[in-house]
């Protein structure tokens, strides 16, 4: 079957959206929100409360809460009511980052330029900071809105599915298995539409969600968010090659290290930013059915191709 | 103040009521459900699907659901109503001992028996399978009944704060870092209110919600499981000095070794016993208000008091 023309990627998106400012806006709310949802750092036992706290404030780009509160928007939903969904979704994602940067599986010192929460905090902590954080993002998803067709047993399934086993916690062990191992592209992709792709993907439907979409628009989220959650990972293992630890704010070249398959080593560079670049074209040409709403969305997947950390 | 003089506890129930028939047929069919709810071991990442099975199906006591389904009966809810929470405390609690078991926290190699999880899968697929459990119970939960007075809403904020930083994770928190260092009964009372009551109270508590109990019966379960909640973890540490590992399935003398505050230790064994009575007599007296509909939950309140593992 021949493949209908794609209309060539935007590129001046970012010319008249304004994104720098509107992540920057967004990642400030966000982070309000976030220290009002959590008990404060000296909540008794403080050591857990600090190293939640140290790992949920140590400069993530809130990508995840910007995807979600950027599809309440294309749906013409309430920021607010979006808003513990995005806080939810960036518990999970740091929980995984504490979990997987213990020794026990990738055994990094740094994240984001900063020591691993377990280089601080010793692991036992870690261990609990993460298990901590990811049953914080069930009482944070609690607060949602609900909507007749999107309930809170709608919304906790979601969330929960995104973030099991056979999602999340699938990529992570299929990953941790992977290592030194020659994979092949499909179980590669296997890996990064769990680990990376399912977040994203639930980050966006969480956001139509809660602006109570309709079913056409929640089939372009998630299809926007999976062809974005590809992307992102593969640009991931691209910068991983490229960029210097410090540019990168961990330690960069540490798939080469740890023997891990990626997009480049599989295929190469050129081809892998040829297949980031399509896979962002299929989730920009998801958003037609927003008809010009989805101006945050298109920044978004425009910067996430572009980005250089 | 004076206080009230107590009804001495009943020593008969068990003679009227069957508890070992009741545990041994409500055990089964939690397992029967518990199994329904998870992926199958042989589930893509085959792995994370067997250590999640391996200590789930390691020969639990199944006392959370226990209470649960006996809360439920004594409300007069429906078993099948509250089956997916008394499954979702027990996958929480299962989760809690993999992950206390690592090295990081109480290093123990036997638990039930049986070599712990992360002797058998390793660090740091134990880690991911507690993770699993933990996002699993949510993802459980949501398939409770609920009811106006009891939205998903409701159930989940009791799982979540149940288990979250404020109780079951500070507990563990707290436990840890009292080790080795001299600490008060009052100091000792908030860890075993946070590390076992919490969830066991949650239990009961969940039980009466799934049979749309009134707001009495949801404070007659939760004085009933909070006291029953002391009196299980006073009895254990009593456990854990008069019982060999043989007799326990797990390391005995451990709190010990691990210069671990317990009641033994800081008030003598007979004077635990007997705060361990006392509890157990507060909770039988919480459970006036079913006036004889709790009998199972009498019989459970004893069994927990008089057992020898």
């Amino acid at each position: 079957m021949p493949k209908a023309k794609r209309k060539p990627l935007t590129t001046n998106v970012q010319q008249s959206f304004d994104l720098q400012g509107y992540l920057a806006r967004q990642t400030a709310t966000v982070n309000k929100a976030l220290a009002g949802f959590l008990p404060k750092p000296t909540t008794k036992p403080a050591t857990i409360h600090k190293a939640m706290h140290y790992s949920l404030f140590a400069g993530g780009k809130r990508m995840r809460p910007a995807l979600c509160l950027a599809a309440s928007a294309a749906c013409g939903g309430d920021e607010s009511e979006a808003m513990p969904l995005a806080c939810a979704v960036e518990c999970i994602h740091t929980y995984s980052l504490i979990h997987d940067d213990l020794p026990a599986m990738d055994n990094d010192d740094y994240r984001r330029g900063k020591l691993t929460n377990h280089k601080v905090f010793g692991e036992g902590i870690a261990i609990l900071a993460g298990d901590a954080l990811l049953t914080q993002a069930f009482e944070i998803a609690a607060q949602a809105r609900a909507w007749p067709r999107y309930s809170h047993k709608t919304i906790f399934l979601e969330v929960a599915r995104a973030s099991g086993s056979l999602q999340l916690i699938a990529g992570q062990v299929a990953d941790v298995e992977a290592e030194g191992k020659k994979i092949s592209t499909n179980e590669l992709k296997y890996i990064h539409e769990r680990k990376t792709s399912a977040l994203l993907c639930c980050s966006a439907r969480l956001g139509g969600m809660s602006a109570n979409c309709t079913a056409q628009q929640l089939k372009a989220l998630t299809d926007f968010g999976y062809n974005v959650g590809l992307a992102f990972q593969i640009i991931d293992d691209i910068l991983d090659v490229t960029q210097t630890s410090e540019q990168l704010g961990k330690t960069a070249g540490k798939d080469t290290a740890a023997q891990k398959a990626t997009y480049p080593s599989l295929i190469g560079l050129e081809k892998s930013r040829k297949i980031a670049k399509q896979l962002t074209d299929r989730a920009f040409a998801s958003l037609k059915v927003f008809k010009g709403k989805a101006v945050a969305l298109e920044a978004l997947a425009e910067y996430l191709l572009k980005r250089n950390k």
